[in-house]
């Protein structure tokens, strides 16, 4: 990969509102040696979630986003379309038991999996989404193949094939399509079955408190505080939120979903040909309603993918993570990649997640708005601009911004020999849910050699 | 209700596209004679569906429309909130056997009934939908009990409240919510059992008549023509589609989706502080997949409300109707609440309908582009503009627009003593999916008396 510029440092930039402070951190890239110089087959940046990445886990997150990256671009050397590499990317993610999307996600209030995930392809602007699917191992193969079964036109009797199905249906279709089925108790791992006892154990406190508050009230008595609790993963006291008005506050102890594991997956691709596609996937939040559905989802919000058109200078993908109903308030993927049609993309990204995002006027009541998205724009330019010599090349942008403490992610193209992973975190100082982190690098990739 | 202007009879409008015939046809309002003048309580318009009403139910489409506007007007005099007329409005829409909404909704492949339905609050800009539901009477009314629970915060131990159930989950939150459960069985009427009977046997003739074309295809023999079907709801023959290519092609018969019935239904309604709401709600495509969703249960897609804000200076509400795949593709209730920020409303919604509908890349794959919308926009004005006395009235300007055969529509102020109806069709000559009919009226809404 040759990395054509790389943003500067640390900037803090002006806000309309005082709480809102945006800053933008990029990493200065180290150019690497471009190990198929000339074989232009590609682009993938993929994230394992916006939300918080311990030190203690940052090697297998970082890990996990690096096979993503090889296996997205194997299929691309292999000719493959860029929704099947998206996919399998995806597939890659949702396997790791360290992220919320497929194995190992988050359970919910009565300790089921039920996974969110969607793709969709920039050529076709085809979307295929599953929510609220239990009993299958990759919900992306699922979404995936909704959106290649919409591609093929109407079914028997002029019915429209659909593009987004949930649940028993979900898997039901999937299954009739040839997917296997997984048995649910497959799916549940060690970290998320350990996750959804301490969830459970801090929700019965949190009601027990909560109640006494109410017959506290009643009784027109003083405030008492609530005993401290620590956190059964790493053993450190929690972060309490208080409760009640006035007089009768008290404190509680958050789900981990507020500590920050809001680790949804996603990736962006594009292919030679310069077509892009983006997908996403979830387990949604911890101790959720069963059939609650997320962004993950949801058309415009967890993903978008649109190729270069008549309206559109550039080919753009998009795919957020975090708190599910900030992204869906927003519509925050179709919003970015709207805003990418303008000619700073850094610029553009940093505006949208500050105006768009922490700024909505949908978002208002909130008290912080998590979320993070990566992008990757593309557009087709002459290599040498000044010779003579027209050798097009697909120049690609790509970004990362969140709002979270953390992010991680990682990319590559087909000219690198390995991924590079990054954790990108707020700066010291910065409070997630109102402050901006924006990263990213240019690359420049050449014609295949005929 | 003070008819302010009614625009003028049939105009062809020019058209980018050959393909595209855009008429406005408009009906002079005869002007009524107020019966609480002065008693600005709101106003509410409905539809019962954009898609194929015949002459033979038009009576009874009419009557519903009506009915759902009253309930609406008699929430607001009695003080509700728009959201709750609005409620009250579509839970008379889903009561009708006539409507694909609640009960009599289409029936999926198994014979199940599944109900998609949304509300979005234009003060709060808050939202609740449900997708794939059984079991509940009024979909509606779950919609509008997640928004509600969603508008009071977080839940025990900082979980974010739902604003989207599907499946059994939803059905279960809603029984714990003292919504009442209501037996399929109940749901089912001897319209929609009968509906479910004819589409079943004419899916099964297309299956077998294409598995003729594919051993046909095999054995390359020339063509054969299916056997003519007749509409057993009609008696009259049915417009049939051709399958397969060149000599191979044959003809098949739709199911009744195809041949117009996507009654949807919807309202938006305005109250006496200009707040506004709107709502949605759908059984779906007849014989779709279980777990399918529509448009009507996605944020963006089945409504959007917004009051006015620092950068909206109308309030504005949508609801949609037709084929669910086409209008969340384009995400049509927040591209037409977007359109209608500019100063020509008439303008805005044809070309939204023209361009970002019709038009949309997103659908440049399709046949026909099947939808309609009502729209209503408000804002506050002097009522007369030269005198001295500053009078605050409401301007509400509302609008009705299909691409489909016909839309039944209905509306009414709290200043009016009956609701007026209408069925809404496209003119002689026209395409359905291709052309697009536009029609409404303004009035003007005077403060209440003290």
């Amino acid at each position: 990969m040759i990395m054509e510029k790389a943003l500067s440092s640390v900037e803090v930039l002006p806000s309309k509102s005082s709480q809102v402070t945006a800053v933008k951190v990029v990493v200065q890239e180290p150019e690497t040696k471009p190990t198929q110089r000339g074989k232009r087959v590609g682009f993938v940046l993929v994230h394992a979630g916006a939300g918080y990445h311990s030190e203690s886990k940052a090697k297998e997150y970082k890990h996990v986003c690096k096979r993503a990256c090889q296996k997205a671009i194997e299929k691309l050397q292999a000719g493959a379309l860029a929704t099947d590499a998206v996919t399998a990317a995806l597939i890659e993610l949702e396997d790791s038991p360290f992220t919320n999307a497929g194995l190992g996600s988050n359970l919910n209030l009565l300790g089921e999996i039920e996974c969110d995930a969607s793709i969709m392809d920039g050529k076709s602007l085809n979307f295929g989404a599953v929510g609220a699917l239990s009993g299958i191992k990759n919900p992306v193969s699922v979404a995936n193949r909704l959106l290649c079964e919409g591609q093929k036109g109407k079914l028997s009797a002029g019915r429209i094939p659909p593009c987004f199905l949930v649940g028993e249906g979900a898997y039901r279709w999937a299954v009739d399509h040839g997917i296997p089925a997984c048995p649910p108790g497959i799916m549940a791992t060690r970290f998320s079955l350990a996750a959804f006892k301490r969830n459970k154990r801090k929700l019965e406190l949190a009601e027990k408190v909560e109640t006494d508050l109410i017959q506290l009230k009643k009784r027109r008595q003083s405030h008492e505080k609530g005993s401290s609790v620590m956190c059964s993963a790493c053993g450190r006291p929690e972060r309490p939120v208080m409760v009640g008005k006035g007089g009768d506050q008290i404190e509680l102890y958050l789900l981990e979903n507020d500590l920050g594991t809001l680790d949804t997956v996603g990736a962006v691709v594009v292919d030679q040909e310069g077509n892009v596609a983006a997908a996403v996937s979830s387990g949604g939040l911890a101790l959720k309603h069963p059939g609650r559905v997320g962004q993950a989802a949801l058309y415009g919000c967890g993903c978008w993918a649109e190729n270069t058109g008549a309206r559109t200078p550039y080919s753009t993908a998009v795919s957020t993570s975090g708190c599910g109903e900030h992204l869906v308030r927003t519509i925050l993927a179709r919003e970015c990649s709207c805003a990418l049609q303008t000619e700073d993309a850094h610029q553009a990204l940093l505006e949208t997640m500050q105006n768009k995002f922490i700024g909505s006027p949908f978002l208002a009541n909130e008290d912080g708005v998590l979320g993070g998205v990566i992008v990757l724009r593309s557009c087709r330019c002459s290599a040498e601009p000044e010779s003579s010599q027209e050798k097009p090349t697909l120049l690609v942008e790509f970004l990362w911004s969140h709002t979270t403490e953390s992010m991680c992610v990682g990319y590559m193209s087909a000219q690198d020999g390995k991924a590079k992973t990054h954790i990108s975190r707020l700066p010291p100082g910065a409070v997630a849910g109102q402050s901006v982190a924006i990263e990213g690098g240019v690359c420049r990739l050449e014609s295949p050699e005929s």
